[in-house]
């Protein structure tokens, strides 16, 4: 399972054992929270999002965008690291094994570049997962294009 | 209770009613985790070790350093951000009140004057709640600065 960690949203996105058309994507959501409620409360949803979600797919493995400091907007960079922090501790709490790739990586794996763009990452999972419909939002394209990459990495043979 | 959040170590002090002699420090420590374990393992331990104290200490509020974007080490910013989060999570699951106030905010408060050093801080806590030694580690003295600032911004009027 991707998950691309937001406090505003994070997606997610499941995908499963290949099948003769390829690797299947078993389910895909997003989590929002509440505008306009204090930090700790959104950190609350997410993390009760999270907890529903791992609990009803159980996934073998979560692949969580990793830490990187380029980012554009410090603040949030920071609000979406609180929303990580609650999503590595529903995994954990859970024995789910983590790995952390990089945007880049992630990107160059299913876009063929690492600075491809939002779009391209959204055609290039439609493509690859042989998706009737353009993945949406984005939040899902990433989670989708991270699930597919960590899969790849730990060579299909999880559950 | 201040709370000083941190991925390494996280300090805390609770302040209770005043004494004839000031505020009284009820409980000082340090939460911190394991080297070499991944982030998810250490995330989880500062959780584990919040929760233990604040079921045992059941402070009225909590005080937590606010979210800043000036940070010289971003990368560290964002695994501080991480233990925040799950900081905020442990509060909010036991419905107690966070206040998050700026560094600067608290220094004025403590020291003066916005921009006091460590040692600073040190000194005032030291001074201001009567201790017969200077607060260490910084962790804590900065938990005891955020409690003490917290403490009278609400009036003292808490439990």
């Amino acid at each position: 399972m991707g998950i691309d960690p937001g406090l505003v949203a994070t997606g997610y996105g499941l995908v499963g054992p290949a099948t003769p058309r390829g690797l299947a994507v078993l389910s895909t959501g997003v989590i929002s929270t509440t505008r306009d409620l204090p930090l700790e409360a959104r950190v609350h949803e997410v993390y009760e999002g999270v907890v529903k979600v791992l609990d009803a797919l159980t996934p073998g493995l979560i692949v969580l965008e990793d830490l990187y400091t380029e980012y554009r907007f410090p603040r949030t960079a920071l609000m979406m690291a609180h929303a990580r922090g609650v999503i590595c501790l529903a995994a954990r709490q859970r024995a789910i094994t983590l790995l952390a790739l990089s945007p880049s990586e992630v990107k160059r794996a299913v876009a063929g570049h690492g600075s491809a763009s939002k779009e391209q990452v959204q055609h290039s999972v439609q493509r690859l997962l042989q998706l009737d419909a353009l993945p949406r939002p984005s939040h899902v394209a990433d989670a989708l294009a991270l699930a597919f990459t960590g899969y790849s990495r730990a060579g299909g043979r999880l559950q």
